[in-house]
This record gives C-alpha cells, structure tokens and sequence, in this order.
C-alpha cells in the first residue's frame, strides 16, 4: 500500500453526555492515552498519511491534542448534528485533497488494530469502492445487520426495517468504513434524509453504490476490537481489554507478570525479556524497563528508566526523569524524581532523591532527604561514587559530595564535601538522667488533676 | 406504603459454625459494615418503621451494634433452635403490636435491595397475605421449590419431598417473606413440627394459608441479590457483589475508575462527577471526595474529606479528620491525620502530619513529621498560610509556625515562629578531610584480623 | 502404601524456547517455589521415597535447587531428545534399583496434588501395570485421546492417528503415568521409534502392556490439576490456579480475605483462623501469622512472624527475621527487618527498624531511623521496654536505649541511654525575625533580572 495515498477522517464530536464529564468524550484516557490518539496511531500504523478530524462545537481540547499528537491534522467543526454522512462532509475540503484510501474512523472506538485498517486498505487495493468492518456481538439486537449476497454487501440494515430473517443475521455493522477516494463525495452527496430522524446516515453509501455497480464487501473484526465508549463503564472495559492485550504481549516477549491482571501498562511502556513484575505495579507513560530488571510489587513508575539488573520497590515510585543504571537498587518508600542513579548505588529506605546524580556504588541511608525547592527555585545535589550518607541526613541543594566521602547520620550537609572526608552536621547528644520518671509522675499527677 | 404501619423481623441468630470464628456470623463486615447493617439499612430504605432482631444467647456484639445502628430495635434472644417459624415466633411481643406490613429478613443476606422490599410491601399493599420472594439459581438443586398455580404460590416444597416434575422447577425459595400482619400470629401458630427434624418451618405458613382461602405469591429477585453466607468464601463472594455494584453506580454517575476491580469502597463511600480514581484504593469508612479531585494509584483513605480539585497519592494515607481543601496535594508515603490541610497547600512527599493545621498555600517538605505526642497526650500544629518547612524538619507540638514563615531543612522546632521569620534549628556542619580514607583502611584491617 | 516401595522419576529437560528466558522453564516460579519443586513436594506428600530427576545439558540451576529440596535425588542428564520414554531411561540407573511404584512426572506440571499421585498408586497396588492420569479439556483436539474398553485402557491415539469417533472422545492424556515397578524396564526398552518423529514415546507402552495380557488403567484428574506450562501465559495461568486454591483454603480455615483475588500467598504461608488480610497483601515466603492479626492493606511480608493480635499496615514492609510480638503494632511506610518487635509495642509511622530488639510497650515515634549499618558492617539497636523514641530521631548502631528513657523529637543517638534518662541531640533552635519577607523579596528580584 506504500503506493497508495491515503486520508482518515477520524470523526469525535461525539457530545458523550453519558460519560457525564466536563472532559471531551475522545480525550478520556486509555492506557494513559486519550481514545483519539490510539485511532491515530492505529492509522499511521497502517500506514494513513493524512489526518482530518471532525470536532464538535468548542473542542479545544481535542483540537490542541491531535495538533500535538498528529501534526499537519486537517481540523474541522462540525457545528449541527445531522448523521455520520453529514459529519464526513463536514471534511469535505481534506477529502476534495484526493487519496486512493480514505477510512472513516471514531474517536471513541480506541482498540481497533492497524492490522485492520491495513485489512481495510487491502480490499481496496483489491478494488473494492466501500469495505465495511463488521463484527459478531454476542447479542446483535439493535444492531445494523450486514446484508451479503455473493459475497458483495448489498445493504446495511437498521433493527426497526430489519425482516425476522434478517433479524437473524448475527454479523454486524462496527461503523468503520473504507472508501476508495474517486467518486467518494459524489457518493456522500447522493445520501439523502429521508427518515425518521431527518438524518444523512453514512451506512446509505452501501445500497447507493450497489445501485451504480461499484463493488462493497464487508470483512469481520473480533467484537472486542470494534467496541465504542459512551460511558465510564464501557470506558473501563475497553481499559481491561487494552490492558489485556498488553500484558499477553509483554508475557510472549519473556516478560514475567506474576500476576497480570494486576500490572497496569501505559500506552507507550517498554519492557526486555526476562524483565519480571511482581503483582500490583503501575506504570505511567514513558517508562523502559530493560533484560533482567526486577520490579517488586506495589511500584509506581513513570518516565523512568531501568537498566538491566536493577530493583525497584517494592513501594517505590519512580517519577518522570529517573534513570537508574545497571544494578541499581531503589527500595521501599523511596521517591525518586528527576535523578540519575549510578550503577550499582542502592537508595533503599524511606528516601527522596530529587533534582541529583548519585554516583555508582553510592550507598544512600534510610530517611536521606535532598531538599532540592527553596520554595522558589529547585537546586541540583551531586552524590559522588562511592559515596556513604549516613541515615536520616538533610543534602541541602546546591551541594556536592566528593566521590567517597561519608556523611554521619543526621547530618544537615549544607556544604560541599571533599571526596573521602567525614562531613557532620548534628548536635552533640546530652542526657538527662531520671528525667523520664519525673516526667512519668508529672503527667501522671495532670491526670489526676483533670478530672 | 407511607400510610402503612411496617415492622421488619430480623433472624439473625445462626450460629455460624462454618465461619470457624469467635466473631458473631451476622457481624462480619460487608463494605466495613456488618452484614445486618445492611440488611437493616435496606430495610430502612424500604420504609420499614419498626424493627426486632431474634439473636443468638451470648450475642452481645449484635445487640450492641443494632442498638447503635437502628435505636428502638426490639432484641429477642432465641434461645432453643427449633426452625424459622419458631425464630420468628421468639419476636412474639413485637407482632403482638400489630403492624400493616410483616418482613422476615436475614441477618446473613446482606444484599437485599431496599427495591426488593417495596416490591413485596406493594403486594402485600395490593391484598396478598403472604409474599415469598422468589430467584431462579444456576443449579436449584436442593433448594426448596416454589409451586404456582394460576399466579398463586400453593406450596414451597422441599427437595427431598418434590416430585419430578416439581424438581424441574427453576424458581426457588430465597427465604424471606412478607405477612400481612393480621392473622399473621395466627397462622404461625398454625405451623406444626410433623417432620423429620422436628422443626417449625415459616415455609409451612404457605400451605396453611392456602388451606385458609387467603392470597399467597411470589415475586423474584436476582439470585446475586438474596445470596446468604455461611462461609468465609461465600463473604468474599457477597463482598464482590457488592463492590461490582458499587462501581458500576459510581462510573455511572461519571467517576472514572481506571480499573475498577481494585478499587475498594465503603458501604458509605461519597464520589462527585469527575472525580478520577486511580488503581488500587481503598476506601475506608467516612471518605467525601468532590468533583475534580484525583485519587492516585495506592492510596488509603478513611474519614478523610477530600476537596475539589485536590490530590491524593500515590502512596498516600488519609486517616480520620483528615480534611483537603480546594487543590490541596497530598503525595507519596505522606500520612495525614486529624488535620486540615489548606487550598492549594502542598504536602508531597514522605512526611507525617497529624493533629494539626496547614495554611492556604503552605509547602511542608520532604521528611517532614509533626511531632504530636509526647508518650501521654496529643498535641497541636498550626502552620501558617504560604509558610514553608525545610525538608527533613521536625515540628514538635504544641507549636505554632507564622504565616509565611520559613523553617530551615533539618530544623528541630520546639518555639512557636513568627510569621515571615527564619527559624533554624540545626547544627552547624564540620567535616573531617580524609576521614574516610583511613576509615575504609581501618575496616579493610578489621577483616583480615577476622579471618 | 507404607509398605510399597516407590520412586518418582521427574522429567524436567524441557528446553522451554517458548518462555523466552535464559532460566530454565522448570526452575519458574509458582507461588515462589520453582515448578519442579511443586512437584517433588506433592510427590512426598503421596509417600514417595525415592527421587530421580532427568535434567537437559548444563542445567545446574535445576540440578542444584533439587540437591537442596530434595536431597538424595538421583540426577540424570538427558543429551539428546529422543521422546518421553527415551528421557525416563535415562534415569535408568534409578529404575534398576527397583520400586514397587515407579511414577513419571513432569517439572513443568505444578499442580497436579498429593492425592491424585495416591490414587495412582493406590491402583498400581490393587495390581494394575500402568495407570495414566486422563483430564477432560473443554475442547479435546491436539490431545491423545484415551481409549478404553470394560474399564481398561487399550491405547492412547494420539490426534493425528485418531478415527473420527475416536475424536470424539473427551478423555485425554495427561502425561503423568504410574507403573508395576516390575517389568517396567522391560516395558520401556521394547519401545519402537518407528513414527514419523522417530522418536521413543512413554505412551507406546500402554498397547505394549496390553498386548501382554497387563492389567492397564485411566483415572481422571481435573484439568486445572494437569495444566503444563510452555509459556509464561501458561506460568501465569498455573500462578492463578495455585492462588485460587490457597485463598480457598485460607477461608475455609477461618481466614477473612476481603478481597480474595488481590491477596497473594507464598508456598508456604502460614495462617490461624481469624486473621484478617485486607485487600492488597502480599506475603514472600516464610510468613506465620496467628489468631486475631490483622493485616491491613498494601502490605508486603516475608520470613515474617506475626503474633496474635498484631497490627501490620497498611503499607508496611516486614522484611526476613522480623518477629512482631502480641499485639504489637507496624504502621504505614514502616520498612522492618531482622528485628524483634516486643508485646504492644507500636511503631507506627515513616520508620526503619533493622537489627533491633524493641521493648514491651515500647513508642516509635514517627521517622525514627535505626542507623545499623557503616557501609561495612551491620551493628545492632536495642530499645527497652516502655521506652519512648521521639520522632524524626535516628539511633546510631550499636545503642542500647534503656528501659523507660525518653529520646527527645529530632535526636541522633550515638551514645547508650540509661534507663527512664531523657537524651537529646539536638541544636537550639534560632530564629531570624523577617528573614523571608527579605528572601521573597529577594527571589522576585532574581526573577525580574532572569527576564
């Protein structure tokens, strides 16, 4: 198909008023992606060149994503609501450009594959002026039926002018639609309105085509991939369905998942063979996770990156720019945000690492702090190789601690430290003897006297 | 129903031996709540008016919880077990007061929809003297069947006693019943214990009637919805229901739940549209959430308010009294306790604070911890707005920070801080050059000394 | 079949291309046990004497695991692959020295149960010669199909060599087979390689046995039982099974599991009755929790004992070597480890507690950090009873905290405190009136001259 042009009008000015939100249907997540952008990347997986997207009235939101996320995507606003015909038209001026595959896909069907748009654009390749995706729902009451006679779609019929064997036929309209671009628009605009609700259905170019001679056939999606989200509901099974299919993948790569169901993946994770996830781990986007990496259960990682034969967790959360280098350990409770951490250095206990590079084979005690914010500004700590802090240290940033230099427990490093010195910063340790009977016989007597 | 006088008869004195539990059966929790909570609270719902709950001898627990839970509850200890019938018989003096409309409820069938009960209150409204609530298993077997005969419930009839045909029957005694409550002394009385165990079975009240000229039905119910539990299993089984339900109502009233089978509410769990909850949370009792707040992945909360637009985790434990204002951040591994925490206030990482107040606008570092008990009483911490604590900082309370304050990283503060001011309580750093060049040494020795 | 003698013979040369893993696939775990190891402990607890393993070239992972869980285990490389029967004769050495019961098992095979293993050599000794383990797989093809006949069992076809109403046949092979110790070397050496694979098949021998005049039998195992794994799909598939039947177990026992499906065993998690496990726990191996715990949420636990009545989580951290005593108490992002946690003693909050013994009644304020290591070496913290260790504080190891003293909020501890003193080591607290207002001022300043 590298020969062929091609156009997808990807229609979202769905209102989607039973998601109940303030947020644009489309732009509701999947896999941390909003649903829109897995029908682009499907598209450009199969290889579509060009984009138009049909928004609704003051979608700014779905406007500045697709600009983002598919640059050079035609815009368009569909302002009246008359039927999916209409919403095609309303991208007219993409679709005057010209292409030899033009698909119409929706923003809110986020699972449907590349490998069956690409079926889509092979059919048309083959000839074909209309391929319709069609799928085989449990029960296909309410559904369009696909009407096939030799092997052509003929018609596409709605439930209410369905005839009892009609009704009978379990195969499906999904809604996804190829057209051969030459003589598309003179198609669309032959689409009348003359129904109940005054609309222009998309689903008329079946029998309008039919009539000219032109040919249409119909191929079978799996009902999972063709499913469409209206509601928060349906929007959390289309999550279970992604996040199924990722885990089964990341599983035939030689990635351990102990217990799958409970590895939540983002759109964009990467991970090695051999990799192993204990249950209960989350990943946000932009995290790679390489050969031999070990993540514990209950972990929380997002734009990190994890070298062969570290550790992660459990209870550890890995926030956007941690990169931990081979054999790095990060423990439990432990933070790290925006930091490098060496080779073979371990940060194993109630730690947060902000804003810092620790050198390889550092040793960083439970409770180390970097106080990187001074409210206004964040500040940069260099731990060096090989470097000992001490438990429940402050490393106040700016600050450098020379490569093998100790920092003594408790410590508030305000002060750089030259390599392989001993820096202290806590006061000397007094005692007060038997204060602690006294204080025992005070409270006691305060008790008394209360009541 | 409202003009109709109601009394529910809540039997929950089974003694629950399979449970294998020193725990009264009808106390172990649903959602937090004890099962016949719920089964009160649906009740309740349903319009009842009046209750009496037959208990076990010894059941303390249950008397003291229906005390609390639904005051003026009439309490009859049974204290021979000898059948339903007799069970119901022990709340004599409460019948004898007369009501419209009789329930006889389970203590152990905690998912009885309030919907469920009106539906038999309007039968009995419509003129039936008894209803039996009715649900059609996956397998009936050895539940009792019910026979109808012209839209009459003539019989419920017993596995063992049911011929073929009545055992290829589907509808199936779900056990609870509704009386008119006139002649319902009457007929109990009626029941006899002819048979094989020589109990009284309520069940025998259908046949009576019967016999009697006077109207008996059964209405259905979803067999989710009148699953009993005897085991530890069937708990976790009714809990699931519960929770499936739970989610489904809230998605649907347009919270996103990412995935919601591991999101866990309490039977009193508040969410507003658009709220965002993310993998594994629990909630405790007594948790509000408002619209636009974001509860992260791993997060714990219990008698907590969470405010608009706040943010809680991942990682993030609420405790009771623990109050979020507008835009309030509570990050990872921070635990809040009785304490308000200002809008937009920032507590983000690794820190404790209980007992206390945080300003509008105020930046609590890392590693903080409010010391707020001294080994005897709890103590307060008022921190004022825009005020910033230095990371690793210990407030040891009773300690007021001013508005706008700084606290230094490190700081022991034991004096109140005036608003604007610097305070720092930390000492003062040294360092020892070459420290850790003679230390590494001195242990390399020590190693060799040992082998 | 105590006086029967008896030998399993353990295939686990399995290459296992399919897992994509450089571990080899019988050394996977399941529940934390690899697969093999399963199967060698279902094997001696059906009364196995007498192990014999068939490992592929250069699996020393396997061959060690097995010397150390089941030592005495006869070890045999297989070098070529040449079928079942080949690779059970090259344990030939092991079936020389006779048994009366000789089964072959697989190492990828983890879940078939000590019973099914009895039930097989239950038969064996009531003078059958082979007896396979059948399933019934919800759809049969690809899998040899057992042929019987007046309860004997006259070949097992395999798929491809099956009639059309041998397919029909729903009762398949399992692989597992018990033999007559006597005559089974004979048996297996009068084995062809007469097929298309030219390859020694185990299951020849059933045709072999018949045409002898040998008695030869199936018994049905349930699916579940004989599910092998060639996948890490399939590992995980097997991973849920095993969890399944453990949270069953547990509750059976008496356990609370809220949520059952989010709770997760090891092999060798040990429970009382009335422990309750909140959603959301994880348990490594070596965990013994007693009567009336409570395991909260979000908590991992390894080479732990929890006594009863103690409080673990939610988000605690029990690491190998920590004991809590009764009652005691670990609260959230509390990491312990190799520590003794004494009677009622609480540590509650953002704490790490590592080689340490804590007194009876002992308070941990939050934060405290046990300093046990000095990047050589591990030293120990001891906390006495009744002792009072004020937050944010870190205890230098070796220390010993005297019985009843109090360690003031902010303190390193580098010196022993006697018993019921008060020890502090911290800095005066000092304050600079007006210093923000001077340093906002001064960072707006900075910002204005950035632009």
């Amino acid at each position: 198909m590298a020969n062929r042009s091609s156009l997808a009008v990807v229609l979202a000015a769905g209102e989607g008023t039973r998601m109940r939100s303030s947020l644009p249907k489309v732009m509701h997540p999947v896999a941390g992606l909003p649903m829109i952008g897995h029908v682009l990347a499907s598209a450009r997986a199969a290889g579509i060149e060009r984009f138009a997207a049909v928004v609704g009235p003051g979608a700014d939101a779905v406007a500045s994503f697709v600009a983002k996320r598919a640059p050079g995507t035609a815009l368009f606003e569909q302002t009246e609501r008359r039927g999916t015909a209409h919403a095609v038209l309303a991208a007219r001026a993409a679709l005057d450009e010209g292409a030899d595959d033009v698909l119409v896909l929706y923003g809110d069907t986020p699972l449907v594959r590349a490998e069956t748009l690409a079926r889509l654009r092979a059919e048309l390749a083959k000839g074909a002026a209309i391929v319709v995706l069609g799928f085989r729902p449990a029960d296909p009451t309410g559904y369009g039926r696909l009407i096939e006679r030799d092997g052509r779609l003929v018609a596409i019929r709605e439930e209410k002018d369905a005839s009892t064997d009609e009704k009978a036929i379990g195969f499906c309209n999904a809604g996804l639609m190829a057209f051969a671009g030459a003589g598309l628009v003179d198609l669309l605009t032959a689409i009348g309105n003359d129904n109940a609700k005054g609309e222009f259905y998309l689903t008329d170019a079946v029998e309008i085509a039919n009539a000219r001679g032109l040919p249409v056939i119909a191929i079978e999606a799996d009902a999972e991939e063709v499913a469409g989200v209206n509601t928060r509901i349906e929007l959390a099974a289309v999550e279970a369905v992604w996040q199924k299919r990722a885990r089964r993948a990341a599983m035939l790569a030689g990635v351990s998942l102990i217990a799958p169901e409970t590895v939540f993946f983002s759109h964009d994770t990467a991970l090695e063979a051999d990799v192993t996830i204990e249950p209960n781990v989350v990943f946000g986007p932009g995290v790679t996770v390489e050969r031999g990496a070990v993540i514990h259960a209950f972990s929380h990682l997002e734009g990190a990156r994890v070298a062969s034969g570290a550790n992660v967790g459990p209870f550890a959360r890995l926030r956007p720019g941690t990169a931990l280098a081979e054999g790095a350990k990060v423990g439990n409770f432990v933070e790290v945000k925006n930091a490098a951490i060496g080779a073979g250095a371990k940060v194993s206990h109630l730690t947060y690492i902000g804003d810092a590079k620790v050198g390889a084979d550092a040793n960083i005690g439970a409770g180390t702090i970097t106080c990187n914010y001074d409210g206004f500004d964040k500040a940069l700590t260099v731990i060096g190789a090989g470097a000992f802090i001490g438990s429940n240290s402050a490393l106040v940033a700016p600050v450098t601690i020379g490569d093998g230099a100790f920092v003594g427990s408790g410590s508030v490093i305000t002060d750089d430290v030259a390599p392989d010195a001993l820096a202290l910063g806590r006061a000397r340790q007094v005692e007060k003897p038997g204060w602690a009977t006294n204080f025992r016989a005070l409270k006691a007597t305060m008790k008394r006297t209360r009541v």
